[in-house]
């Protein structure tokens, strides 16, 4: 590798989503690494990725990456579980920079947690059909049972802001009763939009399950491949956030503020496919 | 205008739509138009168009045309009404062939029939923001009153197959309530999804509130218009249907056929990007 490749400790973290759900990712890595730039991009302009199929996924990947090369981020961070489900070697195999995905991290935290090895997963149409998890998990303790299912309605209940609504939770005990007749004690996240519905999803669950949030264990994982590689920032001056969107308007306003926690000024709109 | 941009009657007729909703349309052309060739587009590969912003949709709404025409279509039926509240202007403009959309059909059929003219709209984000179909009723009946709501669950809802679900029952009952209070007589099914979800909407805002099918209205126009110009095919060739995607997936492959009431036997799947 050319020195000229080699990123610097004060660049940017890059961390891409279809959309609002990686905000949650965001929040993790902001609350640990307050001292980072951070470059945020959603696609808004063609979310969901979760109910697509893998290759258009993949191409999907590959222009946001791209675009955040194109900001000199030091480290990408994939805050989408279906991307990461489908696309980490494409992107690990195309990247000069360290890739770190939802998949990895939360199939570590669950398999570690798990006292009884049954564990389960919720995610998009598109995490859960490629398996994804259940081989990550099966690769670190080959004793799990792992059951996987996916909610396509959780993704837009919590766009709605109905993630406390008695809708919310009929859909919500609908979905997660497998899990219940099981007799899970471990249950991964593993939709970045999830965390929003964490409070229903317990209640439904039970006290007993422990809940894994990938987000937040890749965040702690950024963290310690920073320091392993002496990339942390370095810098005195302030940390600054860039928020870039692919379209935005007005719903994007509204429900980037329930995953952001606060208002988001001013993101700035990218035109992905006019840089190809 | 050129004699060779003159269209011919034996040209197929092109739909084009987010993805599947315009396929309720498509039976509907179908049904009235037994002899005419069809191409369909679904643009899946970014579906939804309604939670966009409107200068996303009509860049969206362009790209798809341009691949209808590249198929030499004779007449365009935009099966989308949200490309239809914000893009009608621009692709009339820009086209060379009649352009039918599902706003104005929908809106004449709509104040046609309503005795009270307390009128309903329900419909995605982006056509309600418009006021598209509030503007086009109140142009033919200025003593409409037009009351609009969005209803951004019930695209994720047929799409899950729970047209029938208690829980698409409780969804329905809290965005229909307001109508039920004005007392409407007439309610405007302003989303191509929406006619999947007709028992329901029925039962919920009472049998008396006659319910408008905009891609049923938009087909009727769609027979006059082809009859009134001499465009109405002529050949004694079987009629084809070519539907085209720009994601084919599992998913897809079972929402379709909700949809279309039959299985859809080997879309072609078209990359609109490399075309541009």
């Amino acid at each position: 590798m050319k020195p000229d490749n080699i990123p610097h400790c004060n660049q940017p973290i890059g961390i891409f989503d279809s959309g609002v759900g990686g905000l949650t990712v965001y929040r993790a890595v902001r609350d640990r690494l307050p001292g980072e730039n951070v470059v945020y991009l959603g696609d808004t302009a063609r979310i969901p990725y979760g109910t697509r199929s893998p290759v258009t996924v993949r191409r999907y990947a590959m222009e946001d990456a791209a675009f955040l090369m194109s900001r000199h981020i030091k480290l990408l961070v994939v805050a989408c579980n279906t991307v990461s489900s489908v696309a980490m070697e494409l992107l690990r195999d195309s990247l000069p920079i360290p890739v770190i995905g939802m998949i990895e991290p939360g199939a570590r935290r669950a398999a570690q947690v798990s006292r009884s090895g049954k564990i389960g997963v919720i995610g998009t149409e598109a995490t859960v059909g490629s398996g994804a998890y259940k081989s990550a998990i099966g690769a670190i303790r080959p004793d799990a049972y792992v059951v996987e299912r996916s909610c396509p309605l959780f993704v837009p209940l919590t766009e709605e802001g109905w993630a406390a609504h008695k809708v919310a939770e009929m859909v919500a005990a609908e979905y997660l009763a497998p899990f219940r007749a099981i007799g899970i004690d471990t249950l991964v996240l593993g939709c970045t939009h999830y965390p929003i519905l964490r409070p229903l999803i317990q209640k439904i669950v039970g006290p007993d399950v422990y809940l894994v949030d990938s987000g937040a264990s890749a965040a702690a994982e950024v963290e310690r491949l920073l320091r392993d590689r002496e990339l942390t920032a370095d810098t005195v001056e302030p940390p600054e956030t860039q928020f870039c969107v692919t379209d935005f308007g007005d719903r994007f306003r509204r429900v980037a503020e329930i995953f952001l926690g606060q208002p988001m000024d001013h993101p700035e709109t990218v035109d992905l496919w006019g840089k190809q």
